[in-house]
């Protein structure tokens, strides 16, 4: 890797701190990820991406500030991207999935919060994520209890913007959801002083679907008897979508997708083909938070598709492409994005009508449903969540678990079993 | 107590269990309650009020529901009584403050919740609580998201209509919950069948702006550099507010106001003059939940008023009683209802503001914070309360404990301490 630390200096990172993240990201990384058999050759690129985590990338950015763009950072799917590209800003989606940042978080946050938001809150805090340096603002959302009280702490460190999201999906939901998105773009103007245009909303509509699309075909070939890619690899690239520079994104899994359809065609897999097949649902998994998936396939199971929003929400649904004025705009943007069940709403239903499809869609085996420690609203959707499935007849298990290795010998054992039962059916 | 189990099995009480939870109550009211010293003579009322507290008030719900009154059961604060009284109905703040309730509450919420919806969950469910059986409709409102999942829940068991709270206060926001006042007006008159008029709504206010002013006298009295009523009894007396008949509830707190007045002039406190006195900040307590009152209280400290939703956030803002239209009222209540600061907004700087003026309002000495635990909202915002009484050198110490008393004797060793040092000031 090159040497980035004059970059690191400048976006004032603590770099002693920061030294310590970048000594274990490597050989963390290597032990859950290159020891996998049959990887495709298309991984390299997003091998590379990691190992330039907080270089390449960074720098990148760092040159797009130079030449006069803005950088936001987002922590929810529910933050219109189209409206900060067409902004000509990058978007960087704010991953906060190690323990690593939690002692500085719990400076600012109470120790009992989600190891999401208490690791985003020591990432700022502690200055030890170039990420969240590059930004010239951050935008948050009213989704959990959480995130919307760390906005105000965030406040005091940086620039914010908080859409306020509906809790609920009646029409005038939509109605509000609608004007919030008019006044993030109004927001994005005066961030860039770029006039956002219908014509510019298109074109990040555009490269925003061809994103979702590629997405999208990456999945499909999971739904074969015998994936071509692990699940563990493919949500390492859902994860690398938050933050990369789209266009290239979009070239390097159109490539990836080449060479699985290939192997498709060749019936070529990673694992044998009566492993069981599992749909993890449930809160999302940020960089570098792999856990759950390498126990699950070091456990004699595949991960075929995530219902969360590092998975099947992030893609599922494209924008209208139609839109000439910006109200049209605004209202397929309104479509799309509220078409997403997250269990911050409520009523949530829709979630579960999603997992029944995705999992017959994907051929799964069992459920394996994932909450974060003091995830409220997912925790409590398990128990509606589970009674739904055992009408369908399908076995699901519920694992909460946060970022530390402790408990994995714990849940290698109850999944272990999971899956025996699940293989017996 | 008279005879109740004809009533009780009436509205499906689980006899069995019910009864445990009235064997273990009177004790528990006795050594908290009755062994205060120099307690007011008008405390014999609230007394009795508790000692009748599942059998004469539930009798009362019973024979209005006999003429055809419909009883509706709420949650929060900003429900708005006034629509839920001009409808003709009875309104009961349903009190969840005792672990009895809590082993059936995890049967259908995650462990890791609050104790004040675990319970509710629990008295709901278990069936062992007649203010919940007695109630037509329940209705409950998006505030944090584990209550905003728990009705999702309710709904399975019983008749719900969910006020959807907006998140900020910006105009937009007071326009939303204007609309919700009328939706919920309009799911009043579907319940009861009684058209719900402007004049109705002008009763309504003028009662409960009534009771917020007989409350409101009571803890003014509290100011008194010698309290003539302990911090213990003007808690128990706003959680009876909650479901008390209001006009009695009115004129029993009125004449104990008469002789807390005449206290006060005889110079006749309940405790020493030099006692520290305490201003409580945080998340409500419901009956019978006591317990920090009660330790503060016997730990060296007088409780002068609680910045809660049972304090003075049920009754410090009155309803301005000039609408003669619908639309007037309409204004006026969500006028006086998004004054309440409460932590599921955001921001929420008003509540700072309002600890720092009912300090120095009642001449405290110190804050104790207190916190359920898995209330993200109310533990999130310890840190910057904390921070704004710094800097007006005002102290403060956290307390996160639920409803179980093992904790209690390490609290009282805590709270010492704390009394010691503001004493020392
Ligand atoms: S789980 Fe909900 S709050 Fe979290 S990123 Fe997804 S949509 Fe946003
Ligand atoms: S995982 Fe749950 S608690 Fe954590 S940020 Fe997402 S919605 Fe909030
Ligand atoms: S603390 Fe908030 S949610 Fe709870 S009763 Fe008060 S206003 Fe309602
Ligand atoms: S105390 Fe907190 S978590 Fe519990 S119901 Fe009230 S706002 Fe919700």
């Amino acid at each position: 890797m090159a040497d980035y630390k004059e970059l690191w200096k400048s976006l004032d990172i603590d770099l002693e701190k920061h030294d310590q993240l970048c000594a274990v990201l490597p050989e963390f990384y290597g032990e859950i990820y290159m020891e996998q058999k049959n990887r495709p050759e298309g991984m390299n690129y997003f091998n590379f991406v990691v190992s330039e985590i907080h270089g390449l990338r960074i720098q990148e950015l760092a040159d797009m500030k130079k030449e006069g763009k803005k950088v936001v950072g987002t922590f929810c799917v529910f933050v219109p991207d189209e409206i900060v590209l067409a902004a000509n800003a990058a978007s960087v989606g704010l991953c906060a999935g190690s323990d690593f940042w939690h002692p500085d978080g719990e400076k600012v946050v109470p120790r009992n919060t989600c190891p999401l938001i208490k690791a985003a809150a020591g990432a700022l805090v502690g200055k030890t994520c170039p990420y969240f340096s590059s930004c010239d603002m951050l935008v948050g959302e009213t989704t959990c209890d959480g995130k919307m009280k760390l906005w105000e702490t965030f406040k005091q460190y940086t620039p914010m913007h908080v859409i306020d999201l509906p809790n609920m999906k009646r029409d005038q939901d939509y109605a509000h959801f609608k004007d919030e998105i008019r006044i993030f773009k109004e927001r994005m103007e005066e961030l860039t002083g770029v006039e956002v245009t219908a014509e510019r909303i298109s074109d990040a509509t555009k490269l925003l679907n061809r994103k979702r699309k590629a997405l999208q075909r990456l999945y499909n070939t999971r739904k074969s008897d015998n994936p071509p890619i692990s699940g563990k690899d493919a949500l390492l690239i859902t994860q690398i979508a938050f933050y990369d520079d789209p266009e290239r994104f979009v070239q390097k899994t159109e490539e990836l997708c080449d060479e699985l359809e290939a192997r498709i065609e060749k019936g070529e897999g990673v694992f044998s083909k009566d492993t069981p097949r599992i749909l993890v649902s449930g809160t999302p998994m940020a960089v570098p938070n792999w856990k759950l998936h390498h126990v699950i396939e070091t456990s004699g199971a595949v991960v075929v598709a995530e219902e969360t929003c590092t998975g099947v929400k992030y893609f599922q649904n494209l924008v209208d492409e139609s839109a000439s004025t910006m109200d049209e705009h605004y209202e397929n943007l309104t479509q799309r994005y509220m078409k997403t069940n997250c269990a911050c709403f409520t009523p949530n239903t829709g979630r579960i009508d999603d997992i029944i499809r995705l999992y017959k869609e994907y051929s799964a085996d069992g459920v394996v449903y994932y909450t974060l420690p003091f995830c409220t609203t997912y925790a409590a959707e398990f128990n509606s969540v589970k009674e739904a499935l055992a009408k369908e007849n399908i076995p699901v298990i519920m694992i909460e678990t946060d970022y530390g290795l402790e408990d994995a010998g714990q849940i290698k054992t109850r999944l272990e079993a999971f899956f025996e039962m699940i293989s017996n059916k």
